[in-house]
């Protein structure tokens, strides 16, 4: 039976409005790996059902708001991997660590503000739990033209 | 004396068909660092005896087939350098996180194609035990203008 | 009362001769997150006083030489966290992970001799502690046009 922390949390995700139907990861690899009370999340593109919601340059055909869109729907992607993997989020202890990289146009440099999509969720969702450290970086492509990519790193309680 | 794991390790890494020749760190730093359980491995370029075997941007100089390639040779530096720092490769647990940074051209956005040269080596030379959490982006340079650089987290057994 | 430890490792970086001013976390994130003797230490890009003191291109606007010296003064500002957060540098154990995104021109390759920066700093002030595993690589922008941007995880002694 889910945890009553999984039942929160899993209410302030279903409150975000957002569904991302099924998906599977894009290659030969594993969505998330367990060791030791770490989980190791795969990179998460903004998938909606198994295809990119959000593509495109940030700054350029992608907009800072739908950016931060993108970051919320990869921010879902790897809690609902880290659920799928542990069947009870109540489990989640920490995120130690999110990176966030933007697919953006030159000279675009607000790459923080689209970043703080994802930790802005993170924190609304597992409060008072949501703290994270983060790396944000503009990279040039990412796979199929996403806008966005996010992976993270989380310790569990153990079962 | 090297373990029965080891050897079957070594001799499916031997079968891949490529020598690496001699290498070392490109900078001040040491290609693994050990800490609880856990090794953490240096990005490393597709070098075979200290030069960078394939060089340029992925879908322009380089193509998807010569890129697959270039992530084999990179992927096996990094189980190189563990067997070095282990002695013995049968020690090796779980590929925690494995990042394939791809040095594409503009446009090209089939990079989880190329990182899956990565993933699939680890997964026929350490199977049943490849399964790993992977990210995949495509940056803008990368050092010696390497097609790819590949880094790793692994888990090991105690000595 | 800080240890003797700690004071060797601060008198070393007082003598980089680098004054980071004050800084915070350039959005809704913590600088560092510890979990089971680890510590996560969030992006720092080279800020003095919470404004990038060397921004734009390396290889084209930034030279190499400014360009370590923005590595130096992210490394200082990835250990300053550390230190905020440890309250006694001397419990530093190991550096594991050390990550360096350039914000590289188009065709600057020397992204290690970049990197090093960091790395002959962590090992100068750390010493005989100071070895670290590394990734480089070049990315298209970063956070307020930053040349660079560090991220790291180091292991701690117990408290």
């Amino acid at each position: 039976m889910p945890s009553e922390r999984h039942r929160l949390i899993q209410s302030r995700i279903d409150a975000v409005g957002i569904d991302l139907g099924r998906s599977a990861p894009g290659g030969a690899y594993a969505s998330v790996v367990e060791e030791s009370g770490i989980l190791y999340v795969s990179g998460m593109v903004p998938a909606l059902d198994g295809q990119v919601a959000v593509a495109g340059k940030v700054g350029a055909e992608v907009s800072l708001v739908e950016a931060q869109r993108a970051a919320r729907i990869s921010t879902l992607r790897c809690l609902a991997a880290v659920g799928d993997h542990l069947g009870d989020l109540g489990r989640l202890r920490k995120v130690l660590r999110v990176t966030v990289y933007i697919q953006g146009a030159p000279g675009f440099y607000q790459l923080s503000e689209v970043a703080n999509g994802a930790s802005e969720l993170l924190n609304a969702v597992l409060a008072p739990d949501g703290a994270h450290s983060r790396t944000s970086v503009g990279v040039a492509t990412l796979p199929r033209n996403a806008a966005l990519e996010v992976d993270m790193m989380v310790s569990i309680q153990p079962a």
